[in-house]
């Protein structure tokens, strides 16, 4: 059991980032390709992928944004946020034994609880993966939740 | 076994358009709680669902991301297609046992192989749930895919 808990509104604050961490393994991507519905070979067989452009299979684009909204979610602004928007640049694709790092920054506050963040993911040699900004509602008062897994690290600084 | 085709760059044209459907499962809702990490009550416990602003379980907001990056690269432009973008934003949520629409649409074609997207996604009673754009990059040459799945029903039109 894991406890989740939110930074209200008026407590955010411009520049505030957090990091985390998580290994992307190959039953994300199967289960990716079946929750989406993509089951495209270059995510799942590795003989087809071989003689493509990548040279191995690659996660779906859009995992990295399933990651990152969990990341938005559960940590920075946390439980009780909602999602409003999300832009994403899919720089580079995350292979099958990446240790990614997700970067989340507070860039703007915006009047009526809104908040403006920044979204990164680099693989383990610091490259650049994924660039973004998401929107979200973040309430007044902290929420705490009680969840039963929680597959990231954070950085302790 | 499904065959999936794609269409080269130089036969789509700006206005082409596909609508697609699936119904979204409690199961899916599941699933995207593990692959995304976001194990939040308001995706998985119905009791504490029903004391939100939703009244229910609701699905995470990226799950309509997912879906929409599958029908990019199952249908529109399809496979060989690179994902290079996506703007989403979350209108509403998809609740359980909805059979949602998801509208694709070329809005522009961009020199060097780009192609621009319209993203949508409304519920079976005409509400709109997302809306977006993508850029993706879609080769010359037609490409052809077995997948063992496929989730979506198109429009006959």
């Amino acid at each position: 059991m894991y406890i989740l808990e939110s930074t209200p509104f008026d407590e955010l604050y411009v520049d505030e980032e957090i990091t985390l961490y998580r290994e992307v393994i190959e039953q994300d991507i199967d289960l990716f390709s079946t929750v989406s519905g993509d089951m495209n070979p270059i995510h799942l067989d590795e003989k087809y992928a071989r003689d493509t452009i990548f040279g191995e299979r690659i996660a779906h684009g859009m995992l990295s944004g399933a990651i990152i909204s969990a990341a938005l979610s559960c940590s920075l602004p946390g439980p009780g946020s909602v999602y409003l928007s999300q832009n994403l640049k899919f720089l580079s694709p995350i292979k099958i034994g990446d240790v990614i790092e997700i970067k989340l920054k507070v860039l703007e506050k915006i009047p009526q609880n809104r908040v403006k963040v920044s979204t990164q993911i680099f693989n383990q040699t610091g490259k650049q993966l994924v660039d973004g900004d998401a929107f979200s509602y973040v309430p007044n008062e902290k929420q705490t939740v009680h969840v039963n897994s929680f597959p990231f690290l954070f950085k302790l600084v």
